[in-house]
């Protein structure tokens, strides 16, 4: 009884750290533009996603470890913060930061249950497996739907360049290519056409009014 | 190409339209007290709670079903708002309100894919199977551990009986006895003996200091 409770309280001394994840916000407004999501929004969000629209990974995925490595995919940001996507600075110290904070949160856990969850955050992380791949492709689209939703307010804020949204997009046509395509034909062209997003890269003048193949552009 | 993108249009259509739960707060504090929590961050929490702690079932579960069921389980209160779980005025109109809210935004995905989620809405209401009753275990106990954090805040500000809290946690040991035992003797006990919950029933001074076998007094 007694260790049996040790275990239950490990498991929500777990539960209780990553509250925190609500607290961290991160760049992207809510659809309505009145304020910045947090973390653990953005991780609901995209887990629902994924449910909804793996019938478009491009190859077969396991939907619950897709799913969980969403959700816990952000919970290194307790400790290390969110670096935001155009932060070159932070991202080069970003790996060194989160992975010390994944080994302290997840080492919260039982031994059993918070190594696989270490492991599930690292496969994330290389983007070596089909759930991997698709996961990353929500974690770029999530926030793009809600940058569109809100006029492309972040983007008009940071001043983004077209060449940083594909830079940051290259892997997203790698998890799905059938959702990259209607992100690239259907949400970046509107907003580089109305100058929400800084056009340096002429891809949609020189291919004005076409419904690029944007996976043949980018992601391969 | 056009058929297939108005059924992706149709899913983003939903995935815009649920963002609105992000601004659905509720009567639970986070674990430091800092503001309340909304709908979506709830639910995050809750998923990874049942990914952890579905060790814990009476009977078993299929884990995937559980934790979509509750991803998904309060849109309907986008239309029909939260109601406080001591509010019996709102909870009398609570039912139809949301119904409602369920047909209309379920209906926006296509129709096979929503008609699956109103129907897992509808079990996890119903409370008939294994998946819905450690559901509601989950939504019982989530918002109990963040009140026991935040030093019982949300219980002192209505001045929660534990007579209310007994009631509402009737069916917590349903889905888990091993939970609502610990949420019982570690947790209530506690917080009725600090003064933060109103002790209306003696339950704890009847049997002080003793492990009180919970699910034997209630949840059955």
């Amino acid at each position: 009884m007694m260790q049996e409770n040790e275990r239950l309280e490990k498991q929500l001394d777990f539960i209780r750290e990553i509250d925190k994840e609500k607290e961290i916000f991160r760049q992207t407004y809510l659809a309505d533009a009145s304020r910045k999501e947090n973390d653990a929004e953005h991780a609901w969000h995209m887990a629902i996603m994924t449910m909804l629209l793996s019938e478009y990974a491009n190859e077969k995925i396991d939907v619950l470890k897709t799913v969980g490595m969403l959700l816990i995919h952000d919970i290194v940001e307790i400790d290390a913060g969110d670096t935001y996507a155009y932060d070159e600075a932070g991202k080069a110290t970003q790996h060194e930061r989160e992975q010390k904070a994944a080994e302290r949160i997840y080492g919260l856990l039982p031994k059993e249950q918070g190594e696989p969850l270490l492991e599930l955050w690292e496969e994330f992380e290389a983007q070596q497996t089909p759930e991997a791949r698709f996961a990353r492709t929500m974690d770029n689209i999530q926030p793009m739907l809600l940058n569109d939703a809100s006029d492309g307010l972040s983007w008009r804020e940071h001043s983004v360049k077209l060449s940083q949204i594909l830079g940051r997009n290259k892997r997203t046509a790698l998890g799905s290519e059938k959702i990259w395509d209607y992100a690239f034909n259907n949400i970046l062209k509107k907003h580089v056409e109305s100058g929400n997003i800084i056009d340096d890269e002429g891809v949609f003048s020189a291919e004005a009014g076409a419904c690029v193949k944007a996976s043949e552009r980018n992601g391969r």
